[in-house]
């Protein structure tokens, strides 16, 4: 009984949970990063802190059975299933707009920050900061030195990751439109997700 | 000619600074780690953001002559010295009274967070949110798994960086009061600072 709905190419989607439902976001071509934030429902000065993450994480990413947590430390989700090599980025920041600007860009390119905005704002939700995200499928290594580079994606066409609400909280995801770099192949398309009851 | 100001042993200090000057952060005893930020005066909404750095830095960990980005991707100080090993941190959060909630603590915990709410405070500034901290001599190394571990400090006596503000700022700097992890040898003190000019 498949449900999905898609996340436009170079657009966002947010979507309620309910505590105890999950969402599975699908790397649909295998190339896209999807940005993903988590909004504690009724209170959305409270989400996903990817500085807050890595001190409980104790590592760079997250593995199947980690939380996501909040700026305020508390577990929203957690990562149940995860079909791709693993490799997902949570030290970048979602690109904006001044981003693109910086890569040589001249006039407004599509951007992360602002489709988490907009996805929120169909929701009637409005935020006046933008945090850190969890860059589903991006391919970011490090290096002993420290160094890091933006790659080519690792995933394959249909990996999947499932997160389940350990709280009602707000998913939003993003269809990065990052076209100069190469983390989505210069190829920036649709993914899919769905909602998962218990 | 030094002018030598103290930062408490587990507070911290904000510090308005022109365009141009400088600010020469002390790690007096060598193992007191500082976390640093920097706010845009008049325009407290942009600052320091880490993500935003490590995206142009193409690294985890600044060195000299690396611009602090602030969350609009500008310039906002540059490190002009760095008499350290260089290891500091990008990618842990602030520590805050959950987090020592955590970690064991009952009751109240000194911590970075309501250091800079306290500190700006001080000079009549409210801000309602944490950002990401630069934590100056926290010694956080990452493996080739992208594991990260609270280390022993790798910075001696007297070790120094020199912050140069690329536009008028507010940097805010915490002694941090972490007594739990090994990050301060589990001895926090006081460190200095001293305003330069050009």
């Amino acid at each position: 009984m498949s449900d999905l709905q898609t996340i436009p190419a170079r657009r966002g989607k947010a979507v309620p949970l309910k505590r105890g439902e999950a969402i599975k976001i699908v790397n649909t071509h295998g190339h896209q990063v999807v940005d993903f934030w988590s909004f504690v429902a009724g209170h959305l000065t409270e989400f996903s802190g990817m500085e807050q993450c890595r001190a409980t994480w104790l590592k760079l990413c997250p593995e199947v059975g980690d939380h996501l947590y909040s700026n305020h430390r508390r577990p929203l989700m957690t990562l149940e299933e995860d079909t791709s090599p693993g490799r997902h980025d949570s030290v970048m920041a979602p690109c904006d707009n001044e981003r693109y600007g910086l890569l040589g860009c001249n006039g407004y390119h599509d951007n992360c920050k602002d489709n988490m905005h907009a996805a929120l704002f169909e929701l009637g939700y409005s935020v006046p900061f933008t945090p850190g995200s969890l860059n589903l499928f991006m391919n970011i290594p490090w290096q002993p030195d420290g160094s890091l580079s933006f790659d080519p994606p690792l995933s394959k066409p249909g990996d999947y990751v499932v997160w389940r609400a350990e709280i009602d909280c707000i998913a939003v995801m993003s269809c990065c439109p990052q076209d100069i770099l190469d983390i989505n192949n210069r190829n920036t398309v649709e993914a899919h997700y769905e909602v998962l009851t218990q």
